[in-house]
């Protein structure tokens, strides 16, 4: 999985039928300090991720690992909001304070 | 997913049999800002894209669950035609706008 | 799905069991433009591609949705010899006039 | 599977409820030479890792394949615990001497 | 599949437990000049690959298509010994010159 942050919405109206229902998210993947990289994902949400919030990702057919998901065309999916990341050599973030 | 721009489409007389009447467009992958990205994919067009369009494609094993397209040697899809692109910053894409 | 073009062959005596028979190319991945990339692949044929010609390959799981390749360890396959590639913007290759 | 070592913990309370229970490590990925690279994944612990310590992980599909693991949407997972690496030109790396 | 060298080899006695018995080689990436490149991949051998020898390998769900090894956690594998590599511009490797 990455840790990415969570910064719009992708809205479509045509699309491959089973995606009906499907939120997807625009999330920027982080660096392994949180500094923004320049890649990012459309992942769909299966969590209620919200703006700025800090998540993980999961790629490839991780991404369908969920009910009901098995057999959407999805290749990336929000599958946890972040709470804490602890390095060895201290916090990196905390949902906590980066809220507060 | 990805976003990507629909550029142009490719033809093939000779290929694995289970490729007919699979129609492949040449998609631009673009930046989180909108801009063209040097890479780009041969997906296959499940929605009816067309040229100029932003679209998502989903790559991998995602790409083939689509009706039919589960034993179909294809690693790439346009899985939706992209309506709006919302960021925390603002409107990153319309298509109303882009085709006015 | 990334165009190429195929560059030669690779030969195997020893290799894992359900290999046998199967011939590997190795092909040039092409930029958008048809300049030729640092990256190649060494592809299973399954279409009988011949030297310089461009073609189409999948990779991951969709390079084995072949008949008789689903339980055999390839992971990039030539699945379609490429006629034309036509863009908005104009004709990038056209087989006939490149064999011409 | 590449060579990396563990920096620290990701926490999630709100998460996809198959992925309760699993441990998150923050793994930095190594080069051939044993340094640091860009590159880290937030990793499915399996093997009790400890912080600093030199691992193999498995991503993709690959990272699926334990048990109770094939339904959780999981791309990446510390498989092994790297004793040594032992390469032509001479010993890269051994626990027990990284630890002493 | 990509072209790669044997470097050396990787050993792990905690391991997920369906790893007891599989080999490891670290692999070097060759370019299609047989340059190597700073990429690597540590790789289950089912061929018995020896140093220095060039092989493919196979990435991904693909490395799994062998005999007893479909439910192990590995994603890159040593599935071939390449006697040549033959290309249009003329030979880029024979391995019984190689090693004469």
């Amino acid at each position: 999985m990455l840790l990415a942050k969570v910064r719009g919405t992708v809205v479509s109206t045509c699309k491959e039928p089973s995606l009906r229902g499907v939120k997807f998210l625009l999330v920027q993947l982080l660096s392994d300090t949180g500094e923004p990289l320049p890649d990012y994902e459309v992942a769909a949400d299966v969590v209620g991720a919200g703006i700025n919030e800090w998540v993980l990702i999961s790629r490839g057919s991780g991404a369908r690992q969920h009910e009901g998901y098995v057999d959407r065309p999805v290749d990336a999916t929000v599958v946890a909001i972040v709470d804490t990341v602890s390095l060895a050599s201290g916090s990196l973030y905390s949902k906590r304070e980066d809220l507060s």
